[in-house]
């Protein structure tokens, strides 16, 4: 069992009508505040004119950057970056889901830096520095509120890559649920399977670590498959909008980690994914997920599959191992693919085999061979075309 | 639903050989620290000397108050107060456990008023400023190291009263688990009835909060009663004693709480009683805690016994619920009584019924008419009888 550090100081504001303290959180960094968001949603939603006015009451001069994409791309923090620097920004405010908040992350960086903010993802150049974030979220999805990495791709070189760093890790995050009464049933059931991977990217690991920590990810995992289909079929539903949105934060922010560090499997693969074909990350990992559990099932590895499936699913403890297993995996295909109703194929979404021996090998090269099970580029491949 | 604001910036360093970054953390403070600890045994053990040994690498300057009591007492609170103003201390390093990083808390806060620091706790005067404090962890037990409250005692008042305050929350925390190995298995046993306890507080509650939380609240209950006796049987487990040191932080620092805000109730009953008889706060709940749940058992709290014992002590689904909630507080008192070998009775104690109407009334006056089953001063004192 490894040590570690814990370190979270994310201020988070939770429930509704919590955005009263916006101007009062955003005024402890100065006066010159950048919105940024991504589509025109928070305006249809009124959430924008909300935001505005908060900060008009507060006293405070806004800068805007809209546009923001899913699957962000550099060349918006590049923009992001330089607006902080042209108007001497003192805080960023980022209105949306994991793309705008990632986005804005590295915006934030960007800002004290003298070189492409691009440097950050392609060398890990240091990241020291960061402008305060304060964030608004409006999906329940990536953590991307309450944790310090974040996800850019770059449509030149069709990369996608991460990067994590203390300095961008949020000062304060609003979390209302009924401001996700606005996401559709798909962007639910996509946020959902995200959260619910970024949990089995953790679980399904070879380094033991604290039981306790064990217990929380099953009781996460629990509740994204109790809550996602009410959220699904009853978009105002403030438990399942509030269960979820809490466990998105908490899936991903460090602490169910405890020590282990061993690298995930899923998102490295999911990425070289969405570098080419630019589909909802969430869906991606859905696809994968199953057929990922499928093949990392041996002797060694199957322990974990048991207690995943008595303690998510509540299969029998007394079948055999082997057979818990399988049916863990049928319940993990049943529930992202039939109650969540995502599709279930990379073939639906129009992808063939043309470019997997390309993206198998960039993927195997974010540190697979020393995953829960080590996967060469020639398992990433055949993964690639379990899912086709 | 209840709205609530979660902020819980403690940087926790847990494993073992952590203590290597103590000078690191302390220097970020100041450079005059107060050393405040309880009997002898962190200078038997060694860890006095290896804490003074990173205090002297780091070139800080070292004071000392030794003696804080278990259940501490106000005098030790002042006399610490006294010193941090006299000496100009920058911040206070608190090793021990509950009482000693009590105590030390509301020495900060009294370092920085000029009244008599009792009046934080019979007064409720504001504490607005505390010198920064960190901890080194030498028993899971009260979660101190990780909350922002202390409990005080006045032997001249016959009063045992808490109080919580942002700026009392401890920056940095040491959670060695390998600390805990000297805890003997009396002690090892307190403080986890003590934990079990903080969380039954919360999770016996009306006001309905996250599910997710729920979950969590059951699996730190599963691992305390795990791994209480196999670190009761096996000292130097560093599997139980890890689960049980984070459990005893994550089970008082607000997180599990949500938006929950009913008064606690056996705290505050229990607090009477080792009050006057100074016994052991964890066990002095330990024999409250079935009782309580007797007490309080009807049909509308019904269902929280039920989840209860299904959840936490695997009691068949099937059986009737009224069923289910006996046997989950049979179970309860097997646990403590049994399993942990705790004396059952205040009779065996040699507390004897004299003062019961006197401390449930000083117990029913901390808010038990609005606890998860209202409690009149009358039904306390039913309560304490069921314990003799």
């Amino acid at each position: 069992m490894n040590g570690f550090i814990y370190n979270i100081p994310v201020k988070v504001y939770f429930g509704e009508n919590q955005l009263c303290h916006l101007g009062e959180e955003l005024s402890k960094f100065g006066s010159r505040v950048l919105l940024t968001y991504g589509g025109g949603s928070i305006k249809k939603s009124g959430l924008y004119d909300q935001i505005v006015a908060e900060i008009e009451k507060a006293g405070l001069t806004l800068f805007e950057l809209s546009g923001i994409e899913p699957n962000p791309r550099i060349e918006s923090v590049r923009t992001g970056a330089q607006i902080c620097k042209d108007e001497h920004i003192d805080v960023l405010l980022a209105v949306g889901g994991g793309s705008t908040i990632d986005a804005t992350k590295f915006m934030a960086a960007g800002a004290c830096v003298d070189h492409d903010p691009w440097l950050f993802l392609s060398e890990r150049a240091p990241i020291e520095k960061a402008l305060p974030i304060v964030t608004v979220l409006t999906l329940s999805a990536t953590g991307s509120e309450m944790d310090n990495g974040g996800v850019i791709s770059n449509p030149e070189t069709q990369d996608k890559l991460g990067r994590g760093a203390a300095a961008m890790l949020p000062k304060v995050s609003f979390l209302d649920p009924t401001i996700t009464y606005s996401v559709s049933p798909y962007q639910t059931a996509c946020g959902s399977a995200d959260m619910f991977n970024h949990i089995m990217e953790v679980y399904f690991n070879t380094e033991q670590d604290l039981y306790m920590l064990d217990c929380f990810m099953e009781g996460m995992m629990k509740t994204i498959v109790k809550y996602a289909p009410i959220a699904m079929k009853e978009p105002d539903n403030y438990e399942a909008r509030a269960n979820l949105m809490w466990t998105s934060s908490w899936a991903i922010n460090g602490f169910v980690d405890g020590g282990r560090t061993q690298p995930w499997s899923c998102h490295p693969i999911e990425h070289e994914i969405s570098a080419i074909y630019d589909i909802t990350h969430g869906l991606g990992l859905a696809i994968l997920a199953p057929r990922w559990l499928e093949y990392c099932l041996d002797e060694t590895t199957l322990p974990r599959y048991v207690s995943y499936g008595v303690n998510v699913f509540g299969i029998d403890a007394n079948l055999e191992p082997m057979e818990i297993a399988h049916k863990a995996i049928e319940k993990t295909s049943e529930f992202l693919f039939d109650t969540l109703s995502l599709t279930s194929t990379l073939g639906e979404l129009g992808i063939d085999d043309t470019n997997f021996k390309v993206m198998a090998e960039k993927a195997a090269s974010h540190g697979l061979d020393h995953a829960f099970k080590p996967l060469s580029a020639e398992d990433v491949e055949n993964i690639f075309k379990m899912c086709l």
